[in-house]
């Protein structure tokens, strides 16, 4: 069957380059160029019914993954589709669950259902999942991982991440440093790496997993189980070793007509993100970069949307695609649902700025048209172009005088800049 | 009487530079070496008793300062020395009192004698208020203006807002912008001129103001009233006329041996940034620069604290020393006592987060301690390092299972990277 990669290849304009480009307002035509060559993934699971295909890539806007999913000791089932909808109402661009513990299918099944967006899984965590809550530190089978793979595909999974470049030569590079694997689904690679003396499965048996994703169409997003996990390990031999082999796996995707993209950081300061992008755009061949923030200092629990907007904005100004959020509970517990809507604001905010900072075509009609708004006073237009206009419209409510509208509680009336510059604007006829 | 900058002129360590010294571990000679160079400023006016004195500039530590200050129609005195508790306790730096209407005096005596950080003022809202709320559009009076800036000195205001650079030339200049003048010293100012056809009486007037600020050491803040107001306005035409300008009043506060930094915008995009920074440092001479966010998108009402948060990083990453912060109640109200402190926090991560990338000696000391605490799940250690412990205690327990400290909610026992990544360690030997 063919893919997105080998229909772009072949000059075919598909359905899905149709409805991609739609949404961001370009020519098919672009869609292809870039999916062709590599430059943008356009995960699209046939099996997936309920998509409205998206493109990622630096051709188009930069997107937004939200990250949902119960963990053994928090959530339920509801609880995730609440905060499915919840991501979607938000306006995240890509959803995925990370889920484990029993039932996972089910519960999938009913998240492809309600996701029009492109719906991504880490299926390791199934494939540990299945071996039951035994806290056994070695339950982990690769059968049983190829198998979730399969599973997952044929539900319809638009996206996996597949740590399959953190390899057995890694694991004391990583074991070095200060904290260490902070993946989870790297750590348990490694740990099954050291205790069976193997090597990682995955790199092991990649052809296996490229046959089901070409069956399937699947995108791989190659995990980055080496990201660093604080600013003492960022750009480290074993992050950057791990990079080496996600730029080999690339070129194995692209030559069997897989779509892929590539995960990084993590945890890097400020001034190192511009080189992590460009390193990854050099080794990886220019695929689509999927970052994780990045948090750019380590000692604000409770504020990691914050400290990793900082980054993500940086991150894709220098190159990344996709940005993952991270939410306000990151370090500390599972989010809550309103904590996954600050998230998805806030990455809405660094991506939105990083496309006004790249020179997006249009990207900027928006912020100029609130400014528009803002000198006319007119609220509901503010809110209506506001990325999150409920809660804008709210907390002026708060603390605006009743039927007061030409001005807010900040300055209040005979101080406020705006309606003083307009009486200027005014008077020199400029308005 | 000397000031810091004479003193240190003249080769003498103040009581203030050995202070701020201490507060930065560093030693005091090079403090009064900053200070004489006019890379830094030691706010501290001799009346300011409570004041525990810190540096502002480069070789510093970047701080950040706190807006609060009733407007016309919203809060009260109680309310706003609630506020300045609540900004010290979050751990502002510095901290300027922007209200206006009634006995705004009593107010100041009162915060200056809570406050032990440096403390600034606009004092054209003082000369303003004093007109009373006529709502006349021109009520403003220079001399007032004059008699206020000596009234706050002889308070122990250690620096004013002074809107000196915004000349009468560059008024149509900012009119023709989309969103005009948006600060309120500098539309109060631009409206006088244009119905007064007269230049800036504080331009016009600098060596009186200079005589006041040398009487009583108090640092000169040359504000924007150009400042940008929204992206489609950045970097233009009449926010560099004015910076031009400031320039030559850097020169001419330093010969008179007064303090001066330079305030900064405002509105900027993200790739703007630094060109922004390296200007100000060029055309001012290494002044200073005080610069409020800059928000990066003008989309986000409501998340202003963060889209600020995004480009304050990037600021003091690239030139700026001191943050002002925005509040989540930018563009839409006058902030709560929550929003101040929320405002507090994520400028002291935009300010941390830069040192940390601008390789400020120890700046990282406080994030490696966080990662290892991570490691031995110290969470007791980890609130104490975090720059809002209270809020990271709360919310971990608030999902943390009852009596469980070796790991978190959101990854659960099995699952947790750190446990798996630390029996990787101690079976390689590495712990």
């Amino acid at each position: 069957m063919p893919t997105q990669l080998t229909s772009a290849s072949d000059g075919i304009v598909t359905p899905a380059m149709e409805g991609a480009a739609r949404a961001e307002g370009l020519a098919p035509e672009t869609v292809r160029a870039e999916v062709a060559a590599g430059r943008a993934v356009l995960p699209a699971n046939p099996a997936h019914a309920a998509l409205q295909p998206l493109a990622v890539g630096r051709a188009f806007r930069t997107k937004v993954n939200a990250n949902i999913g119960r963990s053994t000791e928090a959530s339920s089932q509801d609880e995730e589709l609440k905060k499915l909808a919840v991501a979607l109402r938000a306006g995240a661009d890509a959803v995925m669950d990370l889920s484990v513990g029993p039932d996972l299918a089910a519960l999938r099944m009913a998240m492809l259902r309600a996701c029009p967006r492109p719906f991504g899984t880490v299926p390791i965590y199934e494939a540990l999942s299945r071996a039951g809550s035994s806290g056994a530190d070695d339950a982990f089978d690769p059968d049983v991982l190829m198998a979730v793979i399969a599973e997952q595909a044929a539900q319809g999974v638009d996206f996996m991440t597949l740590h399959a470049g953190l390899l057995r030569e890694h694991v004391p590079l990583a074991a070095a440093r200060l904290l260490g694997i902070v993946s989870r689904g790297g750590s348990i690679l490694a740990e099954w790496m050291v205790n069976n003396g193997r090597e990682n499965p995955l790199y092991a048996r990649w052809d296996e997993v490229m046959d089901i994703c070409l069956r399937h169409d699947v995108t791989v997003s190659l995990g980055d189980g080496l990201r660093p996990g604080c600013l003492a390990d960022a750009s480290d031999a074993a992050q950057f070793a791990e990079l080496e082999v996600l730029g080999r796996l690339v070129r194995r995707c692209r030559e069997r007509g897989v779509q892929v993209m590539v995960e990084g950081p993590g945890h890097i300061p400020f001034d190192q993100i511009r080189m992590n992008m460009e390193k990854e755009r050099e080794i990886c061949d220019g695929a689509p970069f999927y970052v994780l923030g990045p948090v750019v200092t380590d000692i604000a629990p409770g504020y990691d949307h914050i400290t990793s907007c900082i980054g993500a904005t940086a991150a894709a100004f220098h190159g990344a695609s996709l940005l993952c959020y991270v939410t306000p509970a990151e370090h500390l517990g599972l989010p809550t649902l309103d904590e996954v809507r600050t998230g998805v604001v806030a990455y809405r905010i660094a991506a939105h700025a990083a496309d006004v900072a790249r020179g997006l075509p249009g990207a900027r009609e928006a912020d100029d048209a609130m400014a528009r708004a803002r000198l006319d006073f007119d609220w509901e237009r503010q809110f209506a172009l506001a990325l999150d206009g409920e809660w804008a419209r709210c907390r002026y409510r708060a603390t605006a005088a009743p039927g007061v509208t030409d001005h807010c509680s900040m300055c209040g009336r005979e101080f406020c800049a705006m309606r003083t510059s307009k009486r200027i604007m005014t008077r020199l006829g400029k308005r």
